[in-house]
């Protein structure tokens, strides 16, 4: 059997991957009459209290929704909210085996963004985070920031700050070979969906002074006349500071980083050619990247990584999803800030030493066991510092 | 410890009584690859193809989601979305141990009818089947109605019809003691709830000519001048058809069967003593019933059954709602409707033979572990049989 053989085989024989497993002992109706009726009305009265006592009583504190509606799953595009389950499931897998998180898959039918934020926050309660996957720019941008703004629990939407916070960490590793410093590098991001927005957003608030957003129709720049949007709008006031028009290929003349996300091809080798000395180039789209390694090194690029795991330096989210929401949801935070977007960075970058550090190893294998517990840690530590959470021992009392 | 102590400390040593597991194997990078990215791919082509694909390669076909917004849990009123979650993942853990069913407990934090149908049927793609739970009358009525007309996946209220379903199944059983035919029967029925409504209908459809429901203000009839709302006067209009007037006192009177689903205390002796010969008592008020089973035995009644586990006869919800969804989910039944209801009712009763069957024992054990099964097999009959589902062997060919 091929790949696709085996990947239906297994879905089919187990019907789907994740299962909802009791995890208390229960021999006998001792055990029954404590875990349901009449026993079960205590934690209930304690919640009904002190909501907060969910945390002492039931999974919420190690519980995270998958929410999707469908509209932009894989490079499958708006495939609705039924096909993206096999994604959900997957990622609920991942969430568990490489974090220890219960997640649960939910694929809303709807396309309405309004409605998406309604239904996440109804079910706040239920969940200790939200982990929204595969949907589709520029709603996705919308339903984030209005939830977190609404919910006092932890919102990532992955596809944005997974592929950031990975593609970042990779980036601070291959500066160190360049012997190159953030605030001096001229980066170019090509492709605006979910990923190219949320690179441009990282990599300000870490210092780089110096991008340039191509989308389809090359670089942005404040007041470009056709192809904007909000988001561009906002984003062009913060980059591109020469206000420079042309092509992509224009772009990436004299630049230290391109960052691909975006589709197969888009990087040529002249163009490679073209960058600084020491260049570094993370080509993602996928399964196929803006260029091959091989011609990247050809062309002189110092560094090169993609999406791919049969290529040096992968850029995988799974470095950095489950970590983070296991940290965030150690220390109850209440918030995916900034500042543990960050310190996930420097976390995934720091496992690799100096020693080890060569260009084809800037970024670390995902089955790394260090990966969760240092990611966790650190932003863990982030969000008390950032006030998101309160150190462990300075918790409010929780009533009984 | 006592009860309340233990309940306590088993949900805080656990933190919560589920856990989402991954039940495909992971061994190594090649199952992540089937799992995952790029394998994942296969079967969400499959469902984009042909949505009934998600029973093939998803959890959908034996998922359900137990959904409440808090508003009538136990016997604590309504104590809001986040404090019923002990409850729903309890009911969640019964879906599992009894039914082998993957149950996910969704507290929606409103109160509003409409917000809740919305949210359903947003989350429709994501589950097999909708258990509706501890949503306080009249709200409920409407939403299972709704979500019945709306959505094509089984929805049922366990607090109406589990209830129902199972104190039918030991008034058949009670009735062959008393030799008497449920079209010749005069039923009481205390308390105008979730559970009462649902009950008049059941005995309803089952051929029950002669029933009385009585509320705080005694008897519904058709036209009475208080307390009454669209439901009430809906099952005015099917029963009560001497329109008697009064007080529950008074509509007792020559009843051959009690049914209580109202306050501790509400049936006295004189009261059943006042009943037709071999009175058939169902005295469901929790933790008290309406007349202890001692005390309805010294005045005469031939059976009494009550909610608890410490006395006979017990009306336990766990006989019923896991065999009608593993029913239900077996055969990807569109519903749970009438015929299946009954069919449960009936498949309940006849796990005791003519030869066990006395006073004390008109319903079988929850630990019967025969139940789940009977009950399963003739829901899903009943399903097939009355046109909610199609015979294993003639659904459509599902293309790959």
């Amino acid at each position: 059997m091929n790949l696709k053989e085996k990947a239906l085989a297994v879905h089919q024989k187990y019907k789907g991957k994740l299962s909802v497993e009791v995890k208390t002992p229960v021999e006998g109706e001792e055990d029954l009459s404590l875990i349901y009726s009449p026993g079960v009305a205590e934690p209930c009265k304690a919640i009904a209290e002190n909501e907060d006592n969910m945390y002492n009583y039931t999974i919420k504190g190690n519980s995270v929704a998958v929410v999707t509606n469908g509209s932009a799953v894989l490079g499958l595009g708006n495939i609705g909210a039924g096909a993206a389950m096999p994604v959900m499931e997957g990622k609920g897998a991942l969430f568990k085996l490489f974090g220890g998180i219960d997640a649960v898959p939910l694929c809303l039918n709807t396309d309405d963004t309004q409605e998406i934020v309604n239904t996440v926050k109804l079910l706040e309660p239920t969940f200790g985070g939200i982990n929204l996957e595969d949907i589709a720019a520029p709603h996705c941008f919308v339903i984030e920031e209005q939830l977190k703004k609404e919910l006092n629990i932890p919102v990532f939407h992955d596809d944005q700050h997974g592929t950031a916070i990975v593609t970042a960490a990779g980036l601070i590793n291959a500066l160190k070979l360049a012997e190159k410093k953030l605030a001096d590098i001229k980066v170019v991001i090509n492709g605006a969906g979910a990923a190219g927005v949320a690179v441009v957003n990282l990599l300000l608030s870490m210092g780089v002074e110096d991008i340039i957003l191509c989308d389809s129709k090359g670089p942005i720049y404040e007041g470009r006349p056709n192809g904007m949007n909000n988001i561009k709008e906002d984003l062009a006031a913060q980059t591109n500071r020469k206000k420079e028009d042309g092509s992509l290929e224009d772009a990436v003349k004299g630049a230290d980083v391109f960052i691909g996300v975006s589709v197969a091809g888009a990087l040529t080798s002249q163009m490679v050619q073209s960058m600084n000395d020491k260049a570094i180039i993370f080509a993602m789209a996928n399964p196929d990247p803006e260029i091959t390694p091989e011609a990247a090194k050809e062309a002189g690029a110092l560094v090169i990584g993609t999406g791919r795991s049969d290529f040096a330096n992968q850029i995988n989210n799974v470095l950095a999803f489950p970590g983070i929401f296991r940290g965030a949801l150690d220390v109850k935070a209440r918030a995916i800030n900034e500042e543990m977007k960050i310190a996930a960075v420097y976390a995934i970058a720091n496992l690799i030493s100096e020693e080890e550090l060569h260009s084809d190893y800037v970024i670390p294998s995902p089955f790394n066991e260090e990966v969760v517990s240092r990611v966790a840690e650190e932003v863990a530590r982030a969000a008390i510092e950032s006030g998101v959470a309160k150190a462990v021992g300075q918790e409010e009392v929780v009533k009984v």
